[in-house]
């Protein structure tokens, strides 16, 4: 019963997120989906919320769950007795951290495998961070995140 | 049932090509290996060679299955009735082909998924094209390729 | 009266071209495609398929000749009158070989500007030698070339 | 009568940002040097002083202007009724970053064009960052900049 | 009788910098291991606990000498009548920032050349920023520091 | 006594080569300059032409030699009881060829340390093969490569 866990900062999810949680969903029996709470890069959504963005994304898939971590990746798997990990990868991505973070899980726990997703093209250059900046600066994020987050994004970004 | 697809040209195969089968076979199923014919590609070893020495190297593992191809793999993938495929992503891939290797299968068919796997950085800069070149320089390739193909290596460059 | 030149091999031209030269032909006053002869790429097409390809393709953008060259791209550029060179740049194009025909062209000839610009994310895992080795194995390339594009290829490869 | 923007923080200008502004300012018939205010990058210069050392560093070039901005570029561009964005493009330039920003400006303004200009090639390491650490630790950076923005920057990190 | 320096954040000393000391000290008679000062960086260790760490992880070397350094490294090869800068060239380092270094030192110091090593494949993924975030999570990095490396870790971050 | 080998194809050898030869001659005692024969790249002068031309653009350096090679570079270390190779390393280089290179070096002869040069800025994108499709078609290479190669491949490509 492989179960495959899904951490990332998410702050706040992206359509780019999205298509890849749906493809693993395909792929595995159960994906959960962990927010990294990641106090130290001082996000712009508190846990809850980006959890809660999470759910309300992805609710029309019943085998994703969504919860939220504050230690090693490495060890949740343990707990949750699954071995594997899911990255995107996309054409741009940072390839450097996100195989030191690989390596990294595996030697700590010699069964975590993670394993890379491909998004569609279409979110190839999307990134949490730029929506972010498009977003206090006034600009129009529909084409990048779903309707709730980007009402949310305006609340937080006018107070 | 998840089957996976492994495809590549296997020219031959290394170390880094059955660690990589070998975690894949942790995660699904079964796992086909799958020898790209690719005449164009002027292979050293025959087809049929290609396939011995990948069924030879990995025996042990009764979830992979050895088979060749001279199709599309986004095709085998449909008879097959399995939507991943499986592809080693190493530190220094050519990621250019490799990401327009899964872009093209899923556009062919738009159920297949690639699927990246980390090979033990052992591996990270191991490659068959460097390995036959040094086979014909006469250089020792046993910390590369298993004994067995080390043997059907010598014997193709003597003769 | 600036002028600009784009010059490839378009063997065949693709979507991703298209998309390049339709953007080039509102920045610049007249776009010129030049088809680089390249007989040492051993092209599938000739040099007067691959202009009637292109010709048949952007018919419909009235600033845009094409034409054909076997010199070189910064001795034509003299004999237009013209000094800037536009290539696509897809995420993963080769930046190694762009840079260094930019800067090859630069040292022949000072005034020889390249301006690269960007495809639709569409078409950033799009190329010729892609589709022309699915055309070849049979598989339905109607996603990545014009419908008169195909055509060729589907009798260029059964013969 | 193509109008193109050429954004940046500019904090300070260097012989490569201006290497390509008068490049840019050859083949568009007027550039706008564009400072772009980004406060929560903590610049070393306000923004005015930015704007006065690109204006001293162009004053030789009658079709560049130069401004401050806040917003999106993407808005500029509307403002300014032009379509087109210069960015030099480094062999080592944060390709990520500056793709991902052409995809943004392009996905909120349609008309909006990127166009990557390739410097000389002795500015092909040279960045605002380095320039900056250079001049904090009592380095001669009069290979980096002009002799007017080495003093601001000598006066500056002496404060 | 050349020297060669090895400049770094040494935030703490890793198995990757041994291996690259360790490579250094048997090409070049005397190497000087220098920790950049760098207080901008916000290191974890002071410049002392970084000095200490690396006395104790390379006292076996007979030729290796550590010392501190607040000033440019180019400079700092004056002083020492030395011309080589060592570095570590990963697989996956940020080789913009290293090239971009090495060039502004040559800049600098025109007889200032670097020369880069290639660690053991073991360290190909391995860098201070990973293993301190490791450490704050209370992960084992017995397998990235030497014990010494580690004791000092776990007691910053339990203060 | 330390031997240092630059081996390379230098077909022919460009001012880029040039530069990490007279670089590499004031870092190590001796420097071996050797033509790798690699017959299998089918290049344009014999092995006996490019050692030549090495030999005249390097007579005014003392301590650099000139020597052909068939067999592993790896063994060629161990007769000349030699343990370092020097290679050029610019910004654009092909880092996956260069590193599978030194890791296959080392796995082969545990004593050979592959240590990376980085030429003048002004070589950046400057290789053999572009200076060989220049002079095929007529152009200037004299910025390239020195006289003397510059009229032997003016000789070789007449005929």
């Amino acid at each position: 019963m492989p179960i495959a866990v899904y951490p990332g900062t998410f702050d706040p999810i992206t359509f780019g997120h999205i298509d890849i949680a749906v493809r693993a969903s395909k792929i595995f029996q159960k994906v959960v989906a962990v927010v990294a709470e990641n106090p130290h890069k001082n996000p712009l959504f508190t846990v809850n919320e980006r959890v809660e963005m999470i759910r309300q994304s992805l609710k029309e898939i019943p085998n994703i769950e969504v919860m939220s971590y504050g230690g090693l990746i490495a060890n949740l798997l343990t707990d949750l007795h699954a071995t594997t990990i899911i990255r995107g990868l996309r054409a741009l991505s940072d390839f450097d951290y996100e195989f030191q973070m690989a390596f990294t899980n595996r030697n700590i726990n010699t069964q975590a495998e993670t394993v890379f997703l491909m998004p569609n093209e279409k979110y190839v250059y999307l990134n949490s961070t730029m929506v972010k900046e498009i977003g206090k600066l006034g600009g129009d994020v529909s084409g990048f995140v779903p309707a709730h987050v980007m009402e949310r994004l305006h609340n937080k970004v006018k107070r």
